[in-house]
């Protein structure tokens, strides 16, 4: 239950750098690495002579060659030789669409005619040298969306990271949320509130006091198919909270890919972007160990919560207010689901389509 | 198949005493815990709002507090607040009777409105100063009835235990078996033997010599669900054996609740009971000890006994005089689940059906 | 799919030394023991009382006794004794036809009534004081078929074993393949190249120059079941090759022999017979060595290949020439699969159907 003719998140040029990487997306095992000039290519991880994964082979002169038997494969999904045989007849393996964008690599899973690098997801932050990112990647076992529905819901952070970015304010403060086209927004502002462990810091490494009282804020925003970025800060109370003036409040954007792997396990690239004290790489380090600690705790709870819902698969769970940011974006992704079903149609046709839907 | 209108053995105090435990029992899914005034409560294992497990949360103020999004549980299986939320419409979830005596927690896994807890199997060293007790608990991967068959047929201690309580005469004494109502009862009288190692062992325990010849007994008692209760001994021989004065002989009860967790796996409570020398701890410890040895021989045999079984599932097994325990401790489990399976009589007319089954 | 009228290697004598062995062989699992005079026996590993693996027992005097309580099997599958039972009723366990030669332990594992020794794989090397021999066994989870297709092309080795047997002339070589009967026999020629390090090592090791040219050759044959012994070789360049003195080569019998588990796991036997200094022990435990560290590259191969395989069930794979020695012999094995599935036939009509097929 994933749409396909969309760009995913596969992973970074770190993953590839050395070797290729075979990694499952969508319930398709894909290989990927740079070929000729350095350019990324996926294709099918099947090679067409044997069915060996060709992601245990090597780049050789901009080619994938299979580590089995030396068939040398293309980027588009042509044998290019094999020791000793003529390849004009190979079958081709299917090639995904996919470029390297913001210090990512996407793929588009679904019909490649309709892959247009234009829909990938602008990240303004990641072309900024006002920016600094770091992030990591975390292995799911559950369905993705149960991590949209994480994410777009932080009232957990109270009980989940209660030793770090949680406190009992984002409990009481009320939660808005609203739908713009394929877009989702959450928002909670709680002000007058002291700042919990993790913003303390962020206000130390900006040179703010971390004593005094704050006005916080979360903005959730989900995008099609799973991305969801969320900007977060805090401003010293009383100085204009989420408007404040750079030097009063320390600010970041959440940064969420969440790619399917399967129907119940997933590939969720979790980071932070910052826009003060980005040359403090001590301070990237630090934000990006204490991520990691406490998105981990997201994930135990996800596992046991999807083991639950595997045990009762007909049980209706509760849609409170708190959870419209969840509701509202899985009912676009049913939007998208739907459409994909639909015989193909000519594209304006389709979006009248979507429009009515 | 198990019988679930029954007060099995759960856990012990110690298992919840610092944070709730979630535990699969007969198939459901079940979270334990400490509400007001410390009583123990059972409920389902599922939170009513997004379906992740309540054994992740905490306890507080008698109440059970999702570990995701704060949902508060009361011990009824009624939510009790939400932050934000009005929850008087919240569905209820399943409570379970539960009981907290000698030593154990005790849930009933069918339907509540039968359980009593005055049917709580009764246990008369829990209660007493002249016994000492001491045990453990294993997981077994393996039909809980195999353990049932294994401790009403001893005759494998000569095989499975040889170097501890295991010794040639006890294949060679033979066993009675007997059915009274839903008690079986296998006896197994060893006349004028050496006592093996783990008795030897007790022997001394109780200041008594280990080298020369005792009577020796096993009298195994089957009580449903799956309780076997072992009153088991050695008299220095000739002073009358099972009767003999207790200045002249050890015994003791090997103590078995056997808990199905799953068709195919089982909480096994192992622990032995004790009337002599009951003040000295490093005994009890040292007997713990060497229980636990023992019985971590019998779960690797069943659990692959249950891999065979699982292989040749239409397999007609042997069904001798020694298996007489297990075979009429099974007939009774099945009369009481043919019971669970009729439509609801009221109790007189239940009872008149059982007699006549 | 593998036929079961034919002899596959269970285990080695050392696997039986000291008590009984458990494995599973096309699907039954079997216990291996010596029996009376030190004769193999094999057995189905299920205890007719109570299921145990009798692979768990002892045997004494001759006989297998269950671990679990003491039931004692005779080596034919017939019940000997239990303490305190009368036997004579006891069902039997299959027993399976079994041999003893060339220091492996062979099994039959279809009809015992057309087992005959003399059908086991002979085996010239194993019985001659001229011949040194070392080996060992790998779990391999694929299908017995892709280890006959990884040992009947040995293209993969320029691939795979890059750095120890593997150089680009093999793949530059033309292979021939034929078939002789039941017999398939893949030759490659490589004259005058380089000798990569470990036939360097082997030249060293009979007191030859490594740093100078060679003609090099692989003669893989494969015999059914699933037996594939490999001529390989290196001769001083110009001195005939294959047909060289035996002063001026280093030659050796690569002895494969997969045994099927399931339809998708494998026991690899695997080893290497050699014909030169064959009384420095050293070398044969450095050959042994080295043996084993090739092979395990083939296993993690094929692993990856079968789990692709399985995601893709319907998907045809190429058949090249290089691959004619897999395909011959799967034809074989096709026709030998057919036969067993023929209502069984007076052995004269089944012959001339094997020819007509």
């Amino acid at each position: 239950m994933f749409p396909k003719n969309t760009w995913y998140v596969a992973c970074t040029p770190d993953d590839i750098a050395d070797k290729p990487l075979g990694r499952q997306i969508c319930g398709e095992k894909i290989v990927f690495f740079r070929g000729a000039e350095g350019r990324v290519a996926a294709l099918e991880d099947f090679c067409p002579h044997r069915g060996a994964p060709l992601s245990l082979g090597k780049v050789c002169d901009g080619h994938l060659v299979c580590g089995y038997h030396g068939l040398t494969m293309g980027c588009e999904g042509k044998t290019v030789s094999m020791p000793g045989q003529r390849v004009g007849g190979f079958p081709r393996i299917r090639s995904y669409p996919v470029a390297e964008r913001y210090g990512f690599i996407w793929v588009w899973t679904g019909d490649a005619a309709l892959a247009d690098p234009a829909k990938i997801h602008h990240l303004e932050w990641a072309e900024s040298p006002d920016w600094a990112y770091a992030g990591g990647l975390y292995h799911v076992k559950a369905d993705y969306r149960l991590m949209i529905d994480n994410l777009m819901d932080l009232t957990h952070e109270t009980y989940v990271h209660a030793s770090s970015i949680g406190q009992k304010e984002i409990d009481e403060a009320p939660v808005t949320t609203k739908t713009e086209g394929d877009h989702v927004i959450t928002s909670r502002f709680m002000d007058n509130v002291m700042a919990p462990p993790f913003w303390q810091a962020n206000l130390r490494g900006n040179g703010l006091p971390d004593d005094q009282p704050v006005d916080r804020w979360q903005v959730c925003h989900f995008s099609p198919p799973s991305h969801v970025m969320i900007e977060v800060g805090v401003a010293l109370a009383g100085k204009g909270g989420y408007h404040a003036d750079p030097k009063d409040k320390v600010s970041s954007i959440v940064v969420d890919f969440i790619t399917p792997e399967t129907e119940k396990s997933m590939w969720y690239f979790w980071g932070m972007a910052r826009n003060f004290n980005v040359k403090d790489q001590a301070l990237t380090a630090e934000i990006r160990e204490g991520q990691g600690q406490v998105f981990a705790e997201d994930t135990e709870v996800l596992e046991a919560q999807q083991r639950n819902l595997d045990l009762h698969p007909q049980r209706k769970l509760l849609m409170l207010n708190i959870d419209a940011g969840g509701v509202q974006s899985r009912r676009i992704l049913d939007r998208l689901l739907a459409q994909e079903q639909l015989p193909q149609q000519p594209p304006a046709q389709a979006a009248a389509l979507a429009r009515a839907a």
